[in-house]
């Protein structure tokens, strides 16, 4: 079967839509605020160079566009009907410090050359769909992620304005200089009522695509992750002097809880644990340990399963504790819940996807997204693109193929046009 | 029986050289760099008003004392035959930072109460007596450890003179500012044929004669300790979306290594294992660590059991990395073989310590110390003091009871007794 996302695209050369956004992004990644490498933080000048881009790419596309009191770039490609429902398609603009040129940008641009797509040819939608590109999920400048998403959700925390980025800059104050205008941010809530639902095309940033050879795959949920802080006091002491039965060695303790967060983790499909932070505070190399700092991560595609390993991390930390004499801290630092995407955008990209002759993947997003912001607003779902290299990002070896992006582009489209058509 | 050495303190009261060297170890702790706590580093004024109170107690105890071209306080309680051999009893005043009272001072303050006995009772020995209250032992100012010993030793290396202190300043310009000559430290080096032997008392700074109830032990061998720093490469990659199965985490891989060095060096008796250091650098909560860092450090009572030892960390250490699919990079940092005490030393020690009604307790030290300069330059011993709170030092937390040093006083003094009545 010949869709129309698939006879278009053929019609306008193979790949055309993968070498539109792969053009796109690397004309983005000439903005950086370093000299080598991609870094784009929020409302840096180069951030702000990238908005301005993407604000004439959409109106040239025959979008109304504008540039909201956030930062995120809001394009309409309006229904006839002036009462019709809006679809959004997002993700976002900003980067992570010497960051890949995929990352978020690849659902801005996939969006955008949707929209030149049904420009082209002349067609509209019984929906008008918006596609918006956030101005901050990273959370790099200000130490404050889904800037952009959580003002369009509805969920903005107006006390983050007062954060300071590490010059000692306002974030208002900064908003202030860059022309936006801070007040005007709670009205930017989109109303459940006028909204049809979310979809976000994303890099996977992992190696499951990649090692399943798949071009694309289907977000079933979007996984919560539950951190701790921990710190394990033992006894210091004289590397040379106290015999190996007599101590109480901190970072021994410490080990033991890393390798048990690994080997626990292990027992599920979807689960991940691990400790990113690992350090002894003052650490020489003639002393034992007396003190041993650690992180915690642990995420799961289900949140049961999460939470079973969670329990079983922090019964094992105490019987640790307890059986080498060292006492343990443990804070629990964060614990979001697992956002499941909704069944019918799972069923309408899983659909575009076999159209496209791709076997369907079904995976979680272990990464956080705008997407998740939209959890009570509307209906959300994620499209996951192949990543190579290893499936590494938030580096400059972040990669993806044209003939990727294509797929992702295609998919994305046809599910457009089947809702479209769907009453 | 009672010996002279018992029968002495008995007759000037209960304790009484234990009493002395608390008093004047309460007395030296005066002088300090900080104005809380005991922190006396090498040429610090502190340091220089300690030499100087040193200087004078000898001399009120009978002695002939100066302070030489490194700053060693060097005391000699001498024999009527000029040309007689030289026994030292010797260790050091400098101080880590934070420090006990007791490190090093003990030792110094031993041979000079048993110098003060010796002049109340108008004994002569055969052999000059030398006390010596060594500059700098802990090598914290400028990471030059041994300079005082080294240099009456004979082993001085003149190119340390250049090395300089946290501030920027040259050994030699801090030397010559506290009236130093540098040029008379080779001139300190006794010769061989001229020594009787060299004594030390140290606090164990360990717990061993703390667990077995014992004030005193008999040092058998320095351990020489093999050190070694690691980097453990893996891949990093982002906390939510690598599955375990395809991480290769660094810190996961030290992990292990830290629980391999801790079982194996459980494996036999004198043998001790320690990461001191261990570090993710630059390690964030949601990023699966894509470096780790650490430092081993291992020593034994005999060189081939360390040796073992060493050869299997570092063979384990291969295995792991093959494993995980991680590199490792291993650089000997330093190495030192065991320095054993003289076995004609170690028995006179035994003998007194027996004769003081104590159980013989021979133990490895795994410090190092003053003495093992003395390797192949006369014959050595040390005895081992007690050290309370779980057997803490370089911490003010280091404490010795007055029993204790007063136990290690007439040991030391019935050793020296019977050392002078044997031809």
């Amino acid at each position: 079967m010949v869709t129309e996302a698939n006879s278009a695209v053929d019609a306008s050369g193979r790949n055309a839509f993968g070498q539109r956004i792969m053009e796109l992004a690397g004309l983005l990644a000439r903005w950086s605020e370093t000299s080598d490498g991609l870094t784009c933080t929020y409302l840096s000048p180069a951030h702000r160079s990238v908005a301005a881009q993407l604000c004439d790419w959409m109106r040239q596309a025959g979008m109304a566009a504008e540039i909201d009191a956030t930062g995120n770039v809001a394009g309409r490609y309006a229904s006839d009907a002036r009462a019709a429902k809006t679809l959004i398609i997002a993700s976002h603009y900003d980067t992570v410090r010497n960051a890949g040129k995929y990352d978020g940008r690849l659902g801005v641009l996939t969006g955008l050359v949707l929209v030149e797509h049904l420009q082209r040819s002349g067609r509209r939608l019984p929906f008008h769909l918006d596609v918006i590109a956030f101005s901050e999920e990273e959370g790099v400048r200000f130490a404050t992620p889904y800037i952009g998403s959580s003002a369009i959700a509805g969920k903005f925390d107006t006390g983050v304005v007062e954060r300071r980025d590490g010059e000692g800059n306002r974030m208002i104050d900064v908003m202030c200089e860059a022309g936006l205008d801070p007040q005007a941010i709670p009205a930017l809530a989109r109303r459940p009522q006028d909204l049809l639902g979310y979809l976000e095309v994303h890099i996977e940033q992992g190696p499951v695509l990649l090692q399943e050879n798949l071009p694309v795959g289907v977000v079933t949920t979007i996984a919560g992750a539950v951190r701790h802080q921990v710190t394990v006091t033992g006894a210091a002491g004289h590397a040379g002097t106290v015999p190996m039965p007599l101590r109480h060695d901190a970072a021994a303790a410490a080990a033991e809880i890393v390798l048990y967060v690994e080997r626990r983790c292990t027992a599920a499909p979807t689960l991940v644990g691990t400790v990113g932070q690992l350090a002894v505070p003052a650490g020489a190399i003639n002393i034992i340990p007396g003190r041993c700092e650690l992180s915690l991560d642990i995420r799961a595609g289900e949140d049961p399963i999460r939470e079973a390993a969670v329990a079983d991390v922090l019964a094992e930390i105490g019987r640790i504790a307890q059986r080498r004499g060292v006492s343990v801290d443990v804070t629990e630092v964060a614990r979001g819940d697992n956002v499941p995407c909704s069944p019918r955008i799972q069923q309408l990209l899983a659909d575009a996807i076999a159209r496209a002759g791709v076997p369907v993947r079904q995976l979680p997003s272990g990464a956080g997204h705008d997407a998740m912001l939209f959890a009570g607003v509307t209906d959300l779902g994620m499209l996951f693109v192949r990543c190579g290299n290893g499936g590494v990002s938030h580096s400059p070896r972040e990669i993806i193929t044209a003939e990727d992006a294509d797929v992702a582009a295609r998919v994305l489209l046809d599910a457009v046009l089947h809702l479209a058509e769907t009453p």
